[in-house]
C-alpha cells in the first residue's frame, strides 16, 4: 500500500464530498432518498463484495435475500404462491413488472395515470410499449371512469400509484383491482415510495383503503427500501402474485453456478440486501410503524406551519409528501438554494415538493420555515 | 441505538457470511468479479448515501463521475465527441447500447456471435429485439464470412465481443468495424471483461489488434470496473462515440433537480463511482498495466501447470481466462467444491472456466493444482 497516494486520493475525494449536500445535515428536503440507518450501513459494508448474480458462491447472502423477500411478502400481504426479485430500485422493478405483463398477455399497451413516475416513459421508449396516459380527477388520483373507457383489447397492464412521486397520493387501488379482475388485465402497483408507509397509515388516518396483495386483482408491486425503508441505495423489490411468472423472464446462464436467472441485472452486490435485511430486523413491523407515525406527525406539523404562512398545498397530504403551491416555484427554489436548502420544484403543478423523510425532524422544519418565508417574500409569493 | 439488538443482528449476519465463499480466500477461481482494492472500498463507504439520480444534490460526486468517464475515454481511445453513462454493469450497458441502436436506426434486429453473454438473451426478450446468432469459427471467434451473409435490411446492430465470458476470446473487431462502416450498421463492443485488459496486452503479446474507438466503425463499448477494474459492484460504463445519442434515450424528469435523464436506472449510489474513481487514481494507466501483466503471467503459469497434468485447453488463452476441456465437467466441479474450490462449469463447451483475477496468485494456483489433479483422477478424467 502506498500510504502517501492513499492520503492524496482521500483528500481529493473529500473535496468532492464537501461540494455535495448531505442527508444527515437535514438540508435536503425534497428527496425521497434518505440517510441510511446506521445498522444498514454497517451491514452493507460487511457484504460489499458479495455477488448475488452468482448465488452459489454466496449461499449465505442468498439465504438472507430470501428472508428479506419474506419480510416484504408479510408487509404487503402477499399470498403463499407469491415470489419476488430484489432490484436496484423502482425503475428496474417497474420495467420488470411490465416485462412480465407483456410476456403473460402478449400485448404491448399499458394504461398509466398522469401521476406516474417518469420510469414509465423510459419503459415506453426502451420496450416499445404504448403508453396510454389516463387523466387525473380533482384529487390528483387516476380518473376511474376515464380509465374504464380507455381500456382496449391491446391493454396488457394498468398501473396504479400508491404514493405518487409528486404528491404522495394513493390511487383508488380497490376499484382498479376490481376492473382488472373483470377485464383480465395485469395490475402493477408502483408502491416504491408508499410500500413502507401505507401499511401503517390505517392506524393514523381514516379512509385508508387496501392497496396491496389483499386485493385479488393486484398482480405485482414495486417497493423501495432505499426510500422509506430507511436503507441504502440500491435496494428495490418487485413482488409478484405468482412466483412461476419469473419463468417468463428467465434466461439460461451457461457459465455461472446456477442454471437460470430471472430479471434484468446479472452481477449485483449483496451489500444493499444485507443493509435492507439488517434494518428490517432492527426495526421490524413495530419499528416501522413508529417511524411512519413520527414522519406523519412531522408532516402534519409542517402542513400547519405552511398554512400559517398563508400558503396553500396542492392537495391535503395523504403521506409524508407536501406539494406547496407557488406562482413561481423556480425562483423560490433558487432562493432556498442560496439559503442552503434543497427542495424540488414541480413545474407542471406550479409547486415545490417537501418530503418528510426519517431524518427530517420538527427542529429542522422550525429552522426551515423562517428561511422559506423570507424566500417567498423576496420573490413576491407573500 | 439498541446495542443488544445491534449485536444480535450482526451475529446473525456473521452466520450468513460464514456460509459464503470469499474472493479474499482465493478459493473462488471461476468468477469474473473480484475482491475490490482497499482504496475502492474506502471510497465506496464514504459516498455510500449519495444519489447520482439527483445530481444537483451531489455536484461533487457528479464531478467525480465525469472525471471517471474521462478516464475511460482515455483508456478506450474515445474521440472528443464521445460520451458515456455509468451503469450497474455489463448487462445494463449492453441493454442501453441496443436501446440507442434501435432508436438511431429504427430497426429491431441485431447480430450476435454465439459467444455473446446471456444478457443479450435478456435484451431479446425484454425489448422484442430479434437476435440473429452468428456461428463461431474454429478459434471460437465470430465467423466473419457468415456474419457478412447474415446482415439484412433489418439489422440495427452487430455485437463484437472483446473478452468473451467463457473463454476470454476477442472477436476480429477491425474486420467487423470495416463491415459496419461499409453497411452503416451500429457496432457495439462488449468489453465488460476485456476493457481493462486488452489495452495492455499489446505490450505482452503479438497479434493483438485494435478493439476500441480507434476503429472508426465502433459505435459503443461496455466496460466493467467491477471485473478487471479491481473495483466494487455495481460499476459498469457504456461509452458511446457521439454524446448526442444520449438524447435518444432521455426522458424529462419533472420533479428532480435536473430536467432530463438518460439511460435506464434513476436512483443510483455514488459509492461505486467513488470506488472506481479512487482505484483509477491509485493505479492509473501504469498501475493497470502492471496488474494485467501480473495476471497474464499467472495465466501462463496456470496454463503450463494444466498441460503438465496432461489436460487440454479449449483454446489457447488470449486473456486471463482458461477453459479446460473435460469429459465430465459437472463431476469435476462437484469434487472441487468438496475440496473447497469454486470453479465454473461450461456445459456447452464440455469444460470448466478459471479466471485469473487480481487476487489469484501463483501460490494459490500451486495449492489448487494438486486438488485439481486429485479431483480429475477420482472422476476418471486422468
Amino acid at each position: 500500500m502506498n500510504e502517501e497516494k492513499r492520503k492524496e486520493i482521500l483528500k481529493e475525494l473529500q473535496n468532492y464530498f464537501d461540494k455535495d449536500y448531505t442527508f444527515s445535515s437535514g438540508r435536503i428536503l425534497g428527496s425521497m432518498c434518505t440517510q441510511p440507518h446506521f445498522i444498514a450501513k454497517e451491514a452493507y459494508n460487511k457484504f460489499l463484495e458479495t455477488n448475488l448474480g452468482d448465488p452459489e458462491l454466496f449461499p449465505g447472502t442468498k439465504e438472507m435475500e430470501n428472508k428479506l423477500l419474506c419480510f416484504y411478502k408479510t408487509l404487503l400481504n402477499a399470498p403463499k404462491s407469491s415470489g419476488g426479485l430484489i432490484s436496484s430500485g423502482g425503475t428496474e422493478s417497474n420495467i420488470t413488472a411490465i416485462w412480465i405483463a407483456k410476456k403473460l398477455y402478449g400485448k404491448n399497451e399499458i394504461l398509466i395515470p398522469e401521476s406516474a413516475h417518469f420510469s414509465f416513459e423510459k419503459i415506453g421508449s426502451l420496450m416499445d410499449i404504448k403508453l396510454v396516459h389516463v387523466p387525473l380527477d380533482n384529487d390528483y388520483l387516476i380518473d376511474i371512469l376515464k380509465l374504464k373507457n380507455m381500456i382496449s383489447r391491446d391493454t396488457a397492464a394498468i398501473i396504479g400509484i400508491a404514493g405518487s412521486t409528486e404528491l404522495g397520493t394513493i390511487d383508488p387501488i380497490p376499484e382498479i383491482s376490481d376492473i382488472c379482475m373483470d377485464e383480465d388485465i395485469f395490475l402493477h402497483i408502483d408502491a416504491a415510495f408508499g410500500g413502507f408507509v401505507i401499511p401503517f397509515l390505517k392506524d393514523i388516518k381514516e379512509n385508508i383503503k387496501d392497496f396491496d396483495f389483499k386485493l385479488k386483482g393486484v398482480s405485482s408491486m414495486s417497493i423501495d427500501a432505499h426510500k422509506m425503508g430507511y436503507s441504502a441505495i440500491p435496494l428495490g423489490a418487485l413482488m409478484i402474485r405468482n412466483k412461476d411468472w419469473l419463468n417468463k423472464i428467465s434466461v439460461t446462464t451457461p457459465y455461472i453456478s446456477s442454471n437460470k436467472q430471472a430479471g434484468i441485472l446479472a452481477t449485483r452486490s449483496g451489500g444493499p440486501v444485507a443493509a435492507a435485511y439488517a434494518i428490517s430486523k432492527y426495526l421490524g413491523i413495530k419499528g416501522y410503524n413508529e417511524l411512519i407515525k413520527k414522519c406523519m406527525n412531522t408532516t402534519d406539523y409542517t402542513e400547519k406551519r405552511i398554512s400559517e404562512l398563508g400558503l396553500n398545498l396542492v392537495v391535503k397530504p395523504t403521506m409524508n409528501v407536501l406539494g406547496i403551491k407557488l406562482k413561481n416555484p423556480s425562483e423560490v427554489v433558487k432562493k432556498l438554494t442560496d439559503f442552503g436548502w434543497k427542495v424540488n420544484k414541480m413545474e407542471r403543478l406550479s409547486a415545490i415538493r417537501i418530503v418528510i423523510m426519517p431524518q427530517i425532524s420538527k427542529e429542522i422544519i422550525e429552522e426551515f420555515i423562517p428561511d422559506f418565508e423570507k424566500a417567498c417574500r423576496e420573490v413576491g409569493e407573500l
